[in-house]
Order: C-alpha cells, then sequence, then structure tokens
C-alpha cells in the first residue's frame, strides 16, 4: 500500500494512461474502508507484507515465461501456514493486501491496448502474438502463486478452503472491494479447471467404504439428518444406493453426494425412504425396481460454489443405474422445498397489512379455516391460519389437514413456479433441477411429517422428474428463455392459485 | 471462411479499429499456403464445416457466461470420432479451420481495448471490471469445446494426444500458421492446469502392480530397452525402484516413468545395473544402499510436452526414498549422451574440411592414432579417427581404447559443458537436469558399452549429480543466468580441451 | 432314534462286540433327558429326521472314500437354512439327534479293533493300513456333513455360530450328552484346521478401513466400551493401533482384535488412554514412542473358543510393531481384573459368616475404617467395608481410599497371584496372559475410575509384561508346571496379604 | 532307529500285543531298503537325527493336550531351512526317517484297542472317551510339526512343495515304504483341510491383474502355450475370461487356472481361440455370447494332487458366468486328448506283431492307404499307416486326411469311451470331466493343427458337455457305476468301432 504508489508512478510513461490518479485513490479508498471493517488491533500487517512479499514470486517477463524455475516448495507451505494462523478478521485484511498488492499490472495491459490498436499492426502473426502477451498481462500475479500451492501436499484443498473465505466476505458484504471479486473470479476459474468432471471419480459409497468417508457422508448430509449407524447403513443398503464425486487432488473427501431410492413407484413421501426398515437386510429383488429417486443431493465444499458437480453427478448416476438396471425407466428427485413457509408467512403478513388477507382463500375456505379454527372472520381468521402454519398444529387435526391440503397445495406450486429472482425459479432447488433439465412434475402433500419438514413446507415435498430425452431441451430452454417445464398437475395447480388468490 | 468477412464487416464500427482488411488479407493467405501443403484430396471440407459449426458451441455473452447450458456430451463425442477417423492430411486441415474459424473474436478485443483506454474511465471497479471483459473476449471459441470434451471419458487423453498432432505439425512445419501456434499455446495452458502436479498421483510400480502397467513401462522405456519378462522383474526388484506419475483422467498409463538403482557408490556404468543380476532374488541389505541412481527417465506423452513432468517426479522421488531411507546421502543420474557421436562427426568433417583436423589432439596423440590404425598422418588419421568413433571397433582394442579416452573425454565434456542452444545447454538431457538443479558431476569412460551406446556417446555416460541443498540455487542460476554447476573433473576435461582443441 | 437298533441289531455280528444293549440303553435315556429339557412342544422331530435322513449323505466305505461324487450344494444349503429357522429349544433336540443317530458307527471301530490285534497280523504295512481304517471309522458322519457345508458361501461363518450354540449347551448344561461333547470336540478341530494361524490375516484397522469392520470393532470392544464416533475415532488414530485378525471365510469380520496404545512409559491407568484428546489430531512424535500398551483384546467368535487366536495376534502385533518401531523396548498389557470385587465380596461374606472377618484387615487399618466410615468395631466394620466396596463410594474420600488402598492392593495381589483353578490361575485374564509367558508385572491403583472399573476391580487393574526373551519359557513353566511369573512389587503385595490375612 | 527299540520294549506291557517283534524286523528291513536307493554317500545322518529329535515334539499326553504350548516358531523355520537345503536323495532319507521315527504309537494304539474291547466297558460315555483317545493315539507325531510348519509364513506352501517330493518318491518308486504313505495320506488330509473351498478365493485374471500373477498364468499354462505378450493379453481380453482359485496362505500363486472362451456355438477347433485376433480390441457384443467353452485348465501345484480344485473351480466359473450372462445356455469344455496318438501307435504295433494289423481298417480303408501312401498290401501298409501317424504327414494332403478321417476319429472314440484303467476311463482329461458330470459330446477333427496337437491326437479334439442339470447325476453314476454318459455322436463312432475293428 505504501511502497506502491512510488513504483506505479515510475513506471508510468505511456501517454494515453491518465486514470494513474483515480487508480490510486480508489485503493486508498478501499483499503481505508477494508480497516474500518476490522475493529479488532491488526496483526502485523508488516508481517503480513514481509511475508507476501517473500513468497510472491516476481511475475517473470513473456519471453522468459517458461523458463522460469518454480519458487520453492517451503514457500507455499509458509503461506499456507501463515494465512491458517491467522484470526478471522487479520484474514480479511491479508486477502485484501494480497489481492490488491498482487493484482495485474494495469499499467502493463494499458501498454499492450495501446499497441494492438496501433494503426501500423497490420500483420495477422504479430496481432495474435500481442493478444497473447495481452492475455498473459491480465494474469494476477496471485495467480501463479495459487498454481504453485496447487502443487504441495493438501494445496487444492487449501485454496478450496481460501475460496470459502472468501466467498464469505463477499456474501457477508464484510469488504466490497473489487479486488476481492476478482480474486475470487481467479480462484473459480483455477478450481473449475481443477474440478473439471473428467478429473472427478464418481465412487460408490457402501458399507464397506472407508469409515472416514462415511463419517463424512453422515455429517454432511443435511437434507434429512443421519441419526445413527444404523440409519447410515440403512442409507448404503439394499434398495438404496450413495454416490459422491472424489478428487484425486483432495483424497477421502466426498465433493457432491446423491442419495438414492431404488423403488417400484416414484415416491411421494420421505417417511417411506428414511424411516422404514422392512427391507433392511433383505436382498434386492431387481423386478421391483423400476425407479431411482434422488431424495438428497449436497455439496461438502463451500469453497466450489460456482463450479458446476451436482449436474453432472446426477448424469453419471444415471447412466450407472441404467447400466446396473437396463429397464429402469423413471428417474425423479424426491426434494424439499426450502423457504416456502417463510415466504408464505410473508405473504399472509403482507396481506394482513394491506388488509386483503382474505384474497388468498375461497369464502368457503375461509369459512372453514373459521370453524376449524373457532376464529371470527377477517384478521383473526388470518391470524389463525398464520399461527397454523407456524406451529404445524393442523398436523394433527385431519380435518384442518383436509381443509388446508389444496390452499397450501396450490400456493406451493404458484411458489415453485410463479416467485422469480432475475426471472429464473425463486427456489433455488427448483433452480437447481430446473438448470439440469428436469420437470416439475407432481407436489406431494404430507411428504415430508418431520418436524423440519412440516416448518420449512407445511409438510410438501416436490418431484422433479428427470424424462432423459428431454432434459437437454428443457435445460436450454430454462436457461435462456427461463421457460420452466412442468406437469399436468403443477400446472393445474398454478392456474387454480390464479384464479383464486389475486397476488 | 467464407462467411466470416462478411460479419466482420457487420460488425465493424469502432473507429480505432483499422487493420479489418489486413487481417482479412492474412487469413486468405494463410489459408491458401495450408491448401498448397495438403495435396491429397481434401476429406470432405464441408463435412468438416458442417461438424464444427455443429459441435463448436457459439460463445455465451459475458453477461451470461454462467448461464449457458454445457452442449450436450454427444456433441464431444462426435468431434472426436471425426477427427479420429480423418487421415493425417486431413487433420491438418481440421486443425487449421479450427484454429482460423473459431479463434478469438479480434474486434471484440480491440473494442474492449478501445473502452479500457478512455479517459473518462476514472473507477477502479470499472476498470477491473473491462479488463475481465477483456480477459474473457482474449478465450478462443476452441477452448470451450476442448473444455467440454475433457468431460467426457476419454476427452482428456483424446487432447493429450490433439496436441501430439498439433506440435507434429508445428515441429514438421508442415503449417506455420499462427493459429496453429495459439492452438497449441491453448491446449498447452489447459493441459497444464489439468496435469498440475497436485492432481498427478505418484505410484511405485512393483512385480504386483498391473499387467497393463508394467507393459506400457516396458514399451516405453526407451533409455536402455528391456528384453523379456525376467530383465522387466529385474527393473522392479529388489535394489531398484520404478515410479511413475498418473492421472485420475487417464487411468492405467503411465505418463512419466523413472527407473532407479539403489546402490552403494554412485554407479559409473549401466552395465551393473541392468545386465548383472547378482542380486536377484536377494532380500535388500538396507546397509548397502547409500546412494540413488536415476537411470532412465521417459515421458510417455508426446502431447504433454512443456508441460513440466520429470522435474517433479524426480522431487517426489527424492523425498520417497529419503522416508523409506532416511541415510540415504547420494542422488544422481547415470544419463545417457544422445547426440554426442553425431556432433563429434560433423566437427571432425568440418575440420577437415577447413584442413585442421589435427587441432582437435595433441601431437603426440595422433601419432599413437597413426600407430594404432596403421595410417598416416593428416587426412588419412582424421579418416581413420572418423571411422573408428563411426564404427566402435576400437571397443575391441585396448590400445586404441587407452589413446582414445582422454580425447573423447575431454571433447565429450566440451560438447556437453560449452555446446549451447539459446545460451542453455545444447544436449537435451544435459538440459533437463540442470534445469532441475543437478550439477554435471562426472563423466564415466565405458560405462555403456552396448552397441547403442558406443554408436551414440562412444560408451561414455554422465551422472547428473543432486546436491539437494543446492538444487534450488542451481536452477535459478542456470534458468536465469545460464551458469552451469559443474564438478572439477567435468572443468578440469573442460579447460584440458580449451588447451588443446582449437575450436 | 426309533430305526436305529433295528439296523444296529442287524448289523451286529462280531463276538466281542456285547454292549450293545448298554449302548442302546444309553442312548435312550440320553433322549429322554434332553426330551425332558425342552418343554415347548417339539417342531417336527420328523421334519428333523427327514431333513437329517435326506442331507447327511452315508459315509462311503473306505475303499471308494475318494471317489465319491461331494453331496449336492443344496443339501447343504437346505441344512443351514433348517437350522436356522429352529427355535432355541429345537435346535437342542437337533443337535443331538445329529450328534447320536449320524455318530461314529461304533461296530466299524469295533471289528476294526480285533483286526488290529490280531496274532497274526505281522506284516508292517498291513498294521499301518488297519490302523488307517480303523481312524477313518472313528470319523463321525456329521464330520463329512460338516466339511460340505464349509464349502458353500457362509459355511465356515455357519458352522462357527454351530459351534457357539454346541457350547451353550454343554455351558449351560441344558444336555450332558456324551455325544454332544464328541459334536464339540470334532466341530474344534475342523475349526481349529481351517482358523490355523497360517491362514489368518493380520489387518491393521484404521479410519480408512471398511466402515462395516469399524463398527464391528466398536461393536465389540467389551472392555472399555466405545461411546461414539469420536471415541472411535481416537481409537484407530495417532499413537494407538489397532489390528485384528481376519479370515478369507469369513469376509469382513474381525476374530480377534487387539488394542494398542503407543507411549513413553507403561501407562498405569486407562484413562489416560480412552479419555484424554491431547495427541488427538497430531502426527506421532516416533521419539515418544517407547511402549507398546495392550489396553484391550477381544474375541469376537464365541464358536472359536478353544481356537488359540489372542496369543498369535499378540505375537503377531509384536513383531510388527517391532519393525515399526525397531528401538521399541517395552510391551506390556493393561488389563482389567474382572471378579475381583465379586471374590471380595464372597470373601468378605465368608469371613462374617465365620465371625472372623477382622483377619483380613490389621487392627490398625480397621480402626481407620471405623473411623472414616463412623462404624463400631466387629460385625459393623465389616458391614461398612462390603458396603464401601459395593457401591464404591471410598472412591470420593480421600482419607478412605488412602486407608483401602494397601488393603485392596495386596487382597487383589493374593485374587491374581493364589487363587487357582486346577493349580491355574482363577482370574482368565491372568491366566491368559500367563499363558502367552507374560509376566504379572504391576498392580496399579486408580487405574480405571470409570464406575465399572470401580464396580469390577475396585479401580486396580494389572499390567502383564512381555519381555519376549523370557515368553517362551515363562509359558511352558505356566503351562506344564502351573508355575506363574511375577514382578517383585506383586510377590511383594503378595507377601504382605500372607503376613496380614489369616486367609 | 537305534534308540526306539530300547523305549519301545520299555513299554510294552500289555498281553495281547505280540507283533512287536515283526514290527521291529520291518522296520529295520524298509530301512536297510531305503538305503540301498540313495547310492550317493548321506549327508549327515546324525544331522538329521539332530534336527528332528530337536524340532519334533513330543506328543502332550491326551490329557495336556490343550494346555501345551506350541514349539517356538524358529524349530519350524529351522525344519524348512534344513529340509531345503538337502540334496535329493537325502531328502528321500530324511522323509524316510521322518515318517518312521516320528510315527503313530503303535503300542498306544493296540492298548487303546484292547480297553475299548473291554468286556466291561459299558457305559456309553466312557466308550466314546476311548474312542476319542484311541483318534487322538492315532495322529502321527509328525502331523503336529506340520501343523506347526502351517502357521509360519511360506510354510502352507512349504508343505504343499513337501509333498510335491512325497508323490515324486511314490511315483517313481524310489521307496516303497509303507510310512511314506502314511506320510502322504496325512499332509493330503491336512492340506484338503486346508485348501477347502470355503477357504479358496475365485479370482478373475485380466489385463490389469498383478504382472507377477499373469506371468505365472502365462508360465503354467501348458494346454495350449502362451507365446509373448500380445498372446497372454489376449487370453484375458474380450470374449475370454481366465479364472484361478487362489488361497490367502499362498498370496500371489494361482493353485488352479481356467482359460474360457465365449463364442457363438461350441467351438469345435482351438485355433479359432487361440490364434485369431479378429475381436482383439472390439467390446465384447452380449449377443453373441451363448456358449462357455473351457479350452484350458491346469493345475500348478504338484503337491495338491487329490485335493479336489479343478471340480470346484469349474463349478463356481459356470456360476460367475450365468450372472454376468443370465441368457447364457452352453457350457463345454474343449479338450486335448493326450496319449491318444501313442496308445494307437501301440495298438498298431501289437496288431503288427499278431500278424492282424488290417483289423483295424477296411477292406476298402486299406486299398485307399495304400494307393495313397504307394505301398503294397500288408505288413507294409501298417507300416506305411504307423509313420503317417508318427509325422502327421497326412495333414499335408487332402486325399489322405479324408482317407483317414473316419478312422482316426472311430478309433479315438473308442479310446476316449472304451478304454479303461480300474473301470473308469483311461484318459485322464476324460476321466477328470467325467467325474464331473460331464457328458463325452463331440469328437472334432482337425481341431488342433498345431505340430504338438497332430502328434498327441491326430489333430482331434473333444467336447465335454457340461449339462447342467445332469452333472450331478451323471457324476454319481460315473463314480459309482463308472457308466460314462455320451453323445449319439460319439456312440456312433463307437458301434462303428466295434463293427470293424476285432479289438
Amino acid at each position: 500500500m505504501i511502497s506502491r504508489p512510488a513504483v506505479w508512478t515510475a513506471r508510468t510513461s505511456v501517454s494515453c494512461w491518465r486514470h494513474r490518479a483515480a487508480f490510486h485513490a480508489a485503493l486508498e479508498a478501499s483499503a481505508a474502508i477494508s480497516r474500518r471493517w476490522s475493529s479488532a488491533p491488526v496483526r502485523g500487517v508488516s508481517a503480513m507484507e514481509d511475508i507476501l512479499a517473500r513468497v510472491v514470486a516476481p511475475l517473470p517477463s513473456y519471453e522468459t515465461r517458461d523458463k522460469s524455475p518454480p519458487p520453492p516448495e517451503p514457500h507455499s507451505l509458509e503461506f499456507m501456514n501463515f494465512y491458517r494462523s491467522l484470526e478471522k478478521e487479520d484474514k480479511v485484511d491479508f486477502l485484501l493486501k494480497l489481492s490488491q498488492d498482487y493484482e495485474v499490472d494495469h499499467q502493463s495491459v494499458a501498454e499492450l491496448a495501446v499497441k494492438l490498436l496501433d494503426n501500423q499492426l497490420r500483420d495477422l502473426a504479430t496481432i495474435l502474438q500481442v493478444e497473447d502477451r495481452l492475455r498473459y498481462s491480465l494474469t494476477p500475479r496471485y495467480k501463479h502463486l495459487f498454481c504453485h500451492i496447487s502443487r504441495v501436499e493438501g494445496g487444492v484443498k487449501f485454496l478450496v478452503d481460501l475460496r470459502a473465505d472468501v466467498l464469505e466476505i463477499i456474501t457477508s458484504k464484510v469488504s466490497e472491494s473489487p479486488h476481492i471479486r476478482d480474486l475470487n473470479g481467479t480462484l473459480r476459474g483455477l478450481l473449475s479447471e481443477w474440478f473439471s468432471v473428467g478429473l472427478l471419480h464418481l465412487e460408490r459409497i457402501t458399507w464397506q467404504s472407508p469409515c472416514e468417508i462415511l463419517q463424512k457422508i453422515s455429517q454432511y448430509e443435511a437434507v434429512h439428518p443421519v441419526r445413527n449407524w444404523t440409519d447410515l447403513k440403512r442409507r448404503v443398503g439394499p434398495y438404496r444406493r450413495c454416490y459422491a464425486f472424489t478428487h484425486a487432488a483432495m483424497p477421502g473427501e466426498p465433493l457432491v453426494v446423491l442419495h438414492v431410492a431404488l423403488t417400484e413407484d416414484i415416491s411421494d413421501n420421505i417417511q417411506s425412504i428414511v424411516r422404514e426398515f422392512a427391507t433392511f437386510d433383505s436382498e434386492e429383488d431387481v423386478n421391483k425396481i423400476n425407479s431411482a429417486v434422488f431424495y438428497s443431493i449436497s455439496s461438502t465444499q463451500a469453497g466450489l460454489q460456482g463450479v458446476e458437480l451436482g449436474n453432472y453427478l446426477i448424469k453419471k448416476v444415471v447412466r450407472e443405474l441404467q447400466s446396473e438396471f437396463p429397464h429402469m425407466a423413471q428417474f425423479s428427485s424426491l426434494s424439499p422445498i426450502p423457504g416456502f413457509s417463510s415466504w408464505l408467512q410473508g405473504l399472509l403478513n403482507q396481506y394482513r397489512k394491506e388488509g386483503r388477507g382474505f384474497d388468498l382463500l375461497s369464502e368457503q375456505e375461509w369459512r372453514e379455516v373459521e370453524k376449524a379454527t373457532d376464529s371470527s372472520p377477517g384478521t383473526q381468521a388470518t391470524d389463525s391460519l398464520r399461527k397454523l402454519i407456524s406451529t404445524g398444529e393442523w398436523m394433527r387435526s385431519d380435518r384442518l389437514s383436509s381443509v388446508l391440503e389444496p390452499v397450501l397445495m396450490r400456493l406451493c406450486a404458484w411458489y415453485l413456479h410463479g416467485e422469480k429472482r432475475r426471472g429464473y425459479a425463486l427456489n433455488p432447488v427448483a433452480n437447481f433441477h430446473l438448470q439440469n433439465g428436469a420437470t416439475m412434475w407432481r407436489l406431494n402433500w404430507r411428504a415430508d411429517t418431520s418436524p423440519r419438514g412440516v416448518a420449512n413446507s407445511c409438510s410438501i415435498m416436490v418431484n422433479y422428474r428427470y424424462f432423459l430425452k428431454e432434459t437437454p431441451k428443457n435445460s436450454a430452454l430454462y436457461l435462456q428463455n427461463k421457460a420452466i417445464s412442468a406437469s399436468e398437475q403443477v400446472l393445474g395447480l398454478v392456474s387454480q392459485f390464479q384464479k383464486n388468490s389475486k397476488l
């Protein structure tokens, strides 16, 4: 920060480069802001600068880029150990420093841009070469550091975790430095290369897999938590499959995990998959296996956000299952709907404020709610409804349950199909499967009756079905035109919603 | 080729972009040249164009780059099968077409360069973003294709082989298209990421390794060919180690192989390593193991040229051996000197032409050669000498052998130490080990008495010794200052040469 | 049972065979007794007889014994399934039936005995042949069945479990049939062959071992129960080793498991091994490893009782550890003393009845007990002492603890060293290690402060130390002369006991 | 030998034991004979006696048999090393000494036989116990040694090799000592237990199997020798399967190897299997796989003779193939007919001597032979025929070939079906497959046109077909009634033979 401007000035010489001062100012501002964020006494700023100066090798010139010896491995280890020893706040400072002081050399870039636009440049080979130099000069200096780190043992995992920190800084808005965003972009690019699908290994997890892996599988399973050995054994036992992508550079670490149930028909509830143990020790009867139900998919590495893995895992697993069960015809998820209840609560709240709570249900429905909850019409009924949903009490009453079913089902269909963010489905699980080319196929009532399921999505779950011949087309239509493929059941519920609820 | 200019013109709009015509002309010229090269009737140019148009996905805009569905996998397979089915000449055409028609969009690059230089651009975040766009626009369209190919089974191996073809085109000068060079650069960049050391697996090859691997080890061993099962078993048996790097994306394929002999002293000949079988079935006696002699290192994938593997393999193996034999103190190669004999023949030829053949040997030495070969002084003696070297006859005469030893040893020392190419050692094996930081340690007479050894390097071999504490320094000095670390023996021979031979 | 006598009579012909009637009577009696035991209505006696008649192949004659086709595999499976489907009581009947109806053919044996003693038999070859026939005729018919069963998948495990049932029948005295004892002997002989050490596989269990194995390790650990994943991970982590014998015929099934702690000094308490987690994630420091402490050994297969496994496992592990840590010098167990407390309670009870409870402690000691427990001398003090021991309350009082330490230590030393069963140490753990040649080395106070440890052995544990050079001699002395090798500490405590307690 | 009689006399006390002298004399005689056999100076008889006295532990008494410590492991190693160091002749002496001096204690046996026959013995439990003692006393002392040896590393393999030596002694009639036969029986019994099928591991050998295994597979393949890497790769490649039994105690050692070709129809010649490489690198097309042809089965361990392995291997492989190819319907061998040519030569020779050579062929056939070989009728024609067969010249003449086909085919059918040894098929390959329950299904002309095939069996090979539903029945019929299951083709040829040849 301090010594930089001097060097900077010294090297400024090209006439067309006039925004030096702006740069300077912007950098200072950004650093000031970041300083404000971290109230704790900064740990050894000079220690940070020292270590960076030592371990981040200077960028070789374009000409000698292939003749530069790699920096000694201990440098990478030193960097890794230093970073790991930092407190959280210090990590922010350190990453800011790294991203700002060892970024792209803007001046070189500008010089090459000038050169590229030179009128005299008429030779194709030269143009290509200037472009190549430009490409090289657009490489931030820290990228080389990362490449070296990736080579030492545990280096790739270190970078995955580093990126998780970077993402957290960005998401939590601890820093809004554009350099941090660049750092993120660079890391993501590198990780995308290293975690390219061709380098991943599809592993079937069984009860014979290493305990290390199974413990992680158990730990990472966020969708339907694993309770004990028996529960875990069940999920890798007969009529179940558990697959994971692993990577040579992170041995023993499942990156993304897919749980599959092999069933006769596409399951319409999760209880039969994770609670019932009838088939526990039996042999699989191939004739009873017609469907593969993906009932849980979990990414385990926050630092691999934006690196496509889940999509490819599903595709590979489908192929694997087809080769094991050539006659298998039905592929579908059984997915949770996180966010539905809170969206609904928000909606009810808003309607209440706007005094039009009764728009969501038909008159008949309201009457039934009033009767069942023993409340008077109007505000009180809306409140009763909100309370019912937040407590999940209706689950214990058959009458309430049957009153609410049509209402909640159509609201949920709308939430999944109609609510958008930048044009894509708001619900992240829906967005994931629709990107993969799945069809929003069936909403299921009382599909997850666990407290968690009732609280999150009023017990509703949804099947995103993979019609294999349609998925490429669906995927393209969704990604490019934001068009959602949905079944008649779903579309029917949506149109009921549109008719009934004046949203 | 045909439709491009139209599009081109249509999109040209920025004032500073004036070399359009130049570009156009250059492209046409390049295509014309390439057409001339391939005399054979071109196989379906339109078939090529069709397939490329179909499988090379259009580049998504910068904004939607993360929202684009990957092209369907069959496209990648189609591309791979089509390419594999082509005749050699057609491959050249196809690669030219791919590299020219699906290259970087120069216009976008130019537009962004203009934008970057815009005086009004004073905001740091915007600068960074324009740079990122520029970086994105510098990506050739075919790079995306390669990424998709890397994801299908066998895709990475396909690209390694594709690059081998590209390298052959460049080396053999079949095409000097700058686009082909760009294509090579892009492939090399991708392969460097995918074959980053962190993603490689060090495997010790033993007699228990899969036959598939051992057959390849046997096949690839070019330095000292393997003759039969027994020979092969010997090289993975007691007092020997064989290591290879393998890669998750190319299972069963050793990428670079290192053979090591575990000895008491640093070996001064190859016979004792690959011919003598005294220790064949014995147990290793740890007390007799002080040295690790790297007696063969082979890269197996032409397409990975320029991707550092051998260097890292040696480093990893050193660490592996140190952990197995904590007291091991000596690490050295025992290396062939390919090219020495032909260099020497060339030299003798040139001296003869220049009439100063006798400059290479002292008067005394010439007299002995004359005596031993029964030839008269002058031209005849030079010819005798040339003949001796080309036939290797001297090997059978103790007298000739002792006459020639000092002469050939000092000439060889000069060849290795004094002959340069762009400032670096001309001999590729020397260059490899010196880059790694080894010291040119000892020349060994009668070190390879096989016909091959006598023919290639007059029976001389050389030890490049790895003094572990010095290698980083040596490597840097060599790579940056072209300084060669050499022992007194080698330097003594070099100075003898300089005294005796008026080169 | 019913048809046998007829056959029997029909075949009786040799004059010297006169105890037919006795046999007959004895068999009937034995069957009658067994019928009395099982009060439940016997499940299909005829079903049992049917199946046995079908699946137990008739014994081939001596001449054709190598020319008999093995019975079809389904027979073995049928037998296994039938047996598994039986209720516990029916199993007893079934085993009795099998062992009586398909036993040795006594008549043939007797005939051959007569032949062997024939005065005319003067030819060596003939004698050897008659002996071989005799050997063959001494094979019970069910032995062949067992051999066939061992060949089908899961057959060996079935027989191990079958023997566990047989042992339970014998131990629980449900039947005292001599045929059941013979059945047991036959099974034990077969299992000893199949589980011969040369056929066992020593496996080191780590966190990377299959979950299936680790769950079993966790389950089987009876000595110091495993509480959770972390606890389990600890026992296979740094400074710990876990080894098991497995067998090709029972994949995934550890047969006997040994837990080892690697420590600086021989541990004197179990808390530091299974409770403290200081070293949990650290790397092992070889310099801190001087001792191997066997802190738990568990046999997992009741049916392998009497088949030496633990002894061999310890020996193999010692060799394994010596090759991993060449300087390791100390090998010792840290063993529980099951039965000490209940033995002591029994003793106190008996002394009380005999009115000489005060013989066990010195006067001074009794006074301290009285003071500490606020009880009056005599019976009341004895009762207080008994209560203290049964509740373990003394653990919470430093005073009581220091009063009781010398008393309990010397009583325990006596229990271990002086109490015998058929001349061998009464305590089974002591007996095991003494058979292996270990020395009774050190009693440790407050060595297991868990409720279980206090309840079982008043917190005392003992080290049986393996002085490798002495173990063969010690083992032989113990097994043959019943002499116990013990340290001075132990002998000192024993002599204190002898002085103080008038046992 | 020397000290024994003394002990012997001392222990003789039971009145019924009168053949002591006979025994004594017989032993002396046997030793004398064996001394005569080995002409070489006997290596240290006393060394042998010393080592045996040291390492063969005395037999524990019946009562203490479970309380005896195993002899120290070094004893077993000493025995193994000593034996391995012996010359061939000395091995014979050593084995004789071992089998005689450490055999069964005949006196104990006799005493127990007397006890068993005691009229007073009327108690069932006592009878059973005396029988158990008798069983124990019938165990030769060296059996315990073998058990101990089996426990040390490499011990089982040592015993397998030891038995190979014993078998060679018996087969070559170097010794006809009954003790050696007993030794053989004991070893065979032990090996049968240890190599019981439940303890064997079925392994599929592929190109990915360890080189160590594949080299052995290549080496052991005696039926159709493997020539090189390509040939070997072919036999484990597509449309081929190679299976082996391995055993935990002999890792890396295939015990019996089965080669299978997967074909459309049951192969009628070996060339198409081991010579043609059309399908070499292709993927298997499941639709073209209807038959499994076992074209080579080799036992690798001479010492396991008489231990059923091949039979079980075929059964397991059939099951394996059925699970891989559920629709596979045809299982058959394609087997060589070793011994046919030499049997035929013998026959012709005998007929010639008896002057009735012309009985084997019809008149018409003789005429054709005469014409084709240009020989005169009678003796000369017979000689021509013999020469044709021994040289295999007829292969090169279509005419001769078609003349000889019917003759040789019917003779061969007779050789296989009609020639017996102790009532079973004389040809060992036929005997093996018939024991397994196969049907002699089809003789194939020009099925093995290699020089070896022509020399051994006039190019004829035979399919033994496994009709899975019939094999148990066929096996029992063959083993018990010596009845051969044969097809109409075979029976037709046999009856032609009977009509034509007056054998």
